[in-house]
């Protein structure tokens, strides 16, 4: 699902323009002092930095970011950092806003670092839910669809395993799985932020880019907002163009035999999605090498052989997508490579995690000895100060956290009778280790795991609940673990953003709570909007939902053992996931100088299910920003970041119309085909 | 023909960005002093100013446009004006040539002006055959699929009256209709540039060009070329692109239906073809809006209307594309816009140079009593004295009109038996006065009426030939009259041009001369290597060669009459004669902010013809330079003329790799149809 790409990418932040992007403007921070100037002004109360046009602007940009993640969801699965296309887009839209009113003749108050902060924050909460809410994953796994696609006659996938996916239900779910996160850490927030001096890479991006915006020199912001707009215009005018000629299915731009019919039929061929152009532009280059080094190795190679091994390995009588045959492999191949990535990473981070805390503890001995080695500079005092004055009191969490489990492991089995209320309770017993661990490591190394912890969720449970109710039961619970852990995680990640951007850790946790209760709301609706409008699920049509039938498989495989899997399925498993492992060994162990060219088997493993096409469109958008670095690097690094987002947005708005035309059965007028001459 | 377009751009130039362009390159040459700087140099001698390398370049040059313009005339029969274009690629030429020999350690001599004048006189004598040697009208309606879509049965279009098209008697006509051109206007040369100070707008401009390229910043020029390059390869592989999806026929981006299906029925469609939208971005603005009025006109208004009368009008159980049915509307509609439009300004021509030539007769009889007004300045002396010292003898033009008269009228009725040596006596003797009026005309007012004096040459050999043999000797002898009247014509501008860079006229001539041999070879074997690829003279293919129907309906009315015509027909072409006829004088008589915006009825006949989609394409490449102006004017204006010529070159030099494609008879690979859906 969407966060193990993000973290996919989030890893090789180093070596990418992403990262230098980074690096240019905290460089450009130190020397403009953006900063200081924020330190040397009085901050506001906490209560004024969340202000009414802060909350609508966020709603309005967390609606926005929820509608197209949720399509790059249902789509692929991948979806990139938005953070700073969020920013922008909110600078946008205040900046439009004050305008406006001061056309009008109203003074409003100056747009403060603290403001921004918020907006960002409670936007990036509400999107966040789209993203890794589980709508497109453990969720739509539950879904008829998915049941049907895992196989009618595949063991453990019983007729019972399905359930209808209504809105109420959903969003119900989704408060209660969220709320509980944002309580569970509180208590170690001073721990973790303070005291450790954990990085949290990504909220110290966003800090600098709220810090940026708020000090850099007007002309290259009014840059990059006219590249925006340009680039926004360019992508909805060209959904809009494309959709004409979409007709009913396998029509128009999206069908594009770009490099020949034969190459089309395995799936290479850019579809002219600007938004994974735009993806791509975003995503670092190995991420997009990856991809497209699993389509050829999967698409390109593989699957033609296996499709000579018809009658042999697999029935060739039953249709290709099902579990038996070769969809069979596809759905397994993925999920062993994600599994091999994601237990490395696992092992790895734990070990970091516990090393580094034991050092922390031994440091702190050390301290109370008396040895202060390092005094903490004007600033960060400063920083400090605020942060440990407007505190959050200890009670909220431990009440908080208390009464919402309670409260879960009373309505949750209401909702759903595979559930037992038992299950919940341990859920939650555990989970506020998990979390740590998760928030621990991710500060120390900017990958949030927050899925593979729902993943021993799902495991947990699985075998605990049996075959009857073993699929519902543990896909239910996958959500509440992931969702608790990655909550608390992104709360602790915005708390480092508030400390540097001088804004009270009150106002992170109100606007992460706002965010969240939008979220909880604007994430199933754009899910249904999606759902209603378009066929999800279906293998060959455009909303694959990959990570639906991945997790339904997760499940099945963990009630039910290797015996659903095809023919020597479980040997090429084994193979790749061994193969997954050994790749992450390798750029551990290898100079960094070659490390960083090796590919990154979870952005191998998408691929694998979904085509090679996407990986195609990623790839032109790597292409772009390579050339444009060799032509003009200063421009690119003030750009690229722009020009996707634009992109992405501006075909992510076409999705609206797109899905209402749907909806009253509008269909496009024009079919275009392409045929062997 | 192609000549016609031209010059109902030329009739505009003053009003739009084209002569904006030469404007500005006026001024700055007046501020730079280009040709003052060339005046203080010493002038090579004649001999000296015609180079190995100007042939090989010329050539070169010559060559590619003649592809080019083969290629224009034979889909919708528009040539641009090709001379900057040309310029550019001959300057691309030298510069790389002399770069690669100072590479290779050899001196080559410097780029003189008059080097440049020879290069590019020859180059445009080369491929002004390939324009208007009719090889796409007069000549190819001789062809047996010209006669076959005339009608077999049609009165006058008797069955002997088609040839089949042989390289042979093509390059030999050519050759025997091409020089006697050069000698007829010799002895007038001095009366018609020096005396009566002639302004030959075209040939004026294209000196202004040439002392520009010379004197101008190399940064800019660096700049265009560079511009140039980059639309040159954008061409080019977009050709190359499009070329796989184009099928066996009415496949890919040629038949994209841009604006919905029902347009593209009536042949409203956008169809990639950036030829077009370059040459739409070197006319007027008002020649590609009268396009556009046109096609709207009678594909959007007339013919659905005329469909709707199938049945009482004409019969509805015949093809739509015979000139009994919907097609003879289309041909004769679009004939009386011609001839209506031309008519009108040769009368106007004929009046505005025999009122000239009264007034100059006047003023010399002033002269001679002792009043000289206007001495003229050094610079003009100097540029007089090198015209008059390198003088060609009044006999070379006397002997070798008369030999090479003599030699046509023993020659060409052994080619063609139905043309009698006395037509081709009486031709002769008739055609240098019409020469001269065409050569004065054109020197007032830039309108080259060549086409129409063919015309005048087509009725009077018809009605004199009869019904037998009338539909090719007027066919033949149309081309005789306009090949001489053109070339001395264009020879005379070479004159003016060669004046002002201070070119010999002896140059001038001989480099002429060399030009037409080269044309006269090149231009039908660029003919021949469309006729082979691909199927010239389809109505619904690619290749319409509108001219080669027109043409040979005219012969065929001037020898039968009107009773050629389908019901009604006569009637509406009285009409658009008129209709033509009243805009002209329109035009002339209302103040000219409000004349300059009326259609051209020239500009307005094609689309009758063809179809709207050129014309939507010539549409766009305006709205590019109309938003371009409005943005950087200056830039625009330094840049339209190199993008828009890259443009034609690239996808001009398509055309050889794609036909021979067609001859070795590989045909594309996909065809992107588009279907309602």
């Amino acid at each position: 699902m969407a966060a193990e790409s993000m973290d996919a990418e989030q890893k090789n932040k180093n070596v990418t323009h992403h990262g230098h992007h980074l690096e240019e403007m905290e460089r450009e921070e130190e020397v403009g002092g953006g900063e200081s100037d924020n330190v040397g002004k009085r901050i506001q109360p906490w209560r004024k930095q969340i202000t009414m046009r802060g909350i609508i602007t966020s709603t309005i940009v967390g609606s926005i970011y929820s509608v197209i993640a949720m399509k790059l969801n249902l789509t692929t699965g991948i979806t990139p950092h938005f953070n700073v296309s969020a920013a922008l887009l909110a600078f946008v839209f205040i900046e439009t806003w004050t305008k406006i009113l001061r056309k009008a003749g109203i003074v409003s108050v100056p747009f403060t670092p603290q403001e921004n902060t918020m907006i960002l924050t409670c936007a990036v909460a509400c999107y966040s839910i789209a993203i890794s809410g589980g709508l497109g994953s453990y969720l739509l796994a539950l879904d008829k669809t998915t049941y049907e696609h895992a196989g009618v006659d595949t063991p453990g996938n019983n007729p019972r395993s399905y359930k209808e996916l209504t809105i109420g239900w959903m969003t119900g779910y989704q408060f209660l799985v969220c709320f509980i996160g944002l309580f569970v850490l509180i208590p170690l927030r001073k721990i973790l932020v303070i005291d450790y001096k954990l990085t949290y890479p990504t909220g110290m991006a966003t800090a600098v880019l709220i810090n940026g915006f708020h000090s850099r020199g007007v002309k290259e912001a009014k840059k990059q907002i006219r590249g925006f707009m340009k680039y926004f215009s360019i992508g909805f005018l060209w959904a809009f163009f494309q959709w004409f000629y979409s007709g009913k299915q396998k029509c128009g731009f999206s069908q594009f035999p770009t490099f020949g019919l034969q190459a089309w039929k395995k799936s290479f061929f850019f579809d002219f999605s600007l938004t994974y152009v735009g993806t791509g532009m975003i995503c670092s280059h190995i991420v997009n090498l990856s991809l497209l080094f699993g389509a050829v190795i999967s698409w390109g190679i593989m699957y033609p052989l296996f499709r000579n091994l018809k009658g042999k390995w697999f029935p060739a009588n039953i249709d290709e997508e099902s579990m038996k045959s070769l969809n069979g492999y596809k759905v397994f191949l993925s999920i062993s490579l994600l599994l091999g990535d994601g237990l490395y990473n696992f092992v790895k981070i734990t070990c970091i995690t516990l090393t580094s805390l034991y050092g922390q503890m031994k440091r702190k001995n050390l301290d109370q000895v008396g040895v202060s080695q390092n005094t903490p500079a004007l600033d960060d005092q400063r920083k400090d100060e605020i942060f440990i004055r407007e505190s959050i009191p200890m009670w909220v969490g431990v009440v908080g956290y208390i009464a919402l489990t309670i409260f879960s492991a009373i309505v949750l089995p209401l909702m759903f009778h595979e559930l037992k209320w038992h299950y919940i309770i341990i859920c939650y017993i555990f989970v506020p280790s998990l979390a740590f661990c998760n928030a621990y490591g991710t500060g120390l190394t900017d990958i949030n795991m927050a899925y593979n912890y729902g993943k021993v969720g799902l495991f947990a449970i699985a075998a605990m609940a049996g075959k009857e109710h073993g699929v519902v039961a543990a896909l239910l619970a996958c959500g509440l673990v992931k969702s608790v852990v990655n909550v608390s995680c992104v709360l602790m990640q915005d708390f480092k953003t508030g400390h540097l951007t001088l804004t009270s850790p009150r106002t992170m946790f109100v606007s992460q709570a706002i965010g969240t209760v939008i979220g909880c709301v604007v994430a199933p609706l754009s899910f249904f909007l999606f759902y209603k409008a378009f066929d999800i699920g279906d293998p060959h049509g455009e909303y694959k939902a990959p990570f639906a039938i991945i997790y339904r498989n997760l499940a099945i495989i963990s009630v039910e053992g290797f015996s659903a899997l095809p023919k020597h399925c479980l040997e090429l498993c084994y193979g790749f996931f061994a193969f997954a492992v050994g790749l992450n060994v390798m750029r551990d162990v290898v100079p960094e100088r070659i490390g960083k060219w090796l590919p990154l088997p979870m952005a191998m493993a998408l691929p694998f299910l979904i085509g090679a096409n996407f990986a195609i469109d990623m790839n032109i958008g790597t292409l772009v920003v390579f050339l444009w670095h060799k032509s003009d690097s200063r421009k690119a690094t003030l750009m690229v970041l722009a020009v996707a987002s634009g992109l992405i947005c501006g075909e992510g708005l076409w999705i609206l119309p797109a899905s209402l035309l749907s909806l009253i059965k509008i269909t496009p007028p024009i079919c275009m085909t392409f045929l062997p001459a």
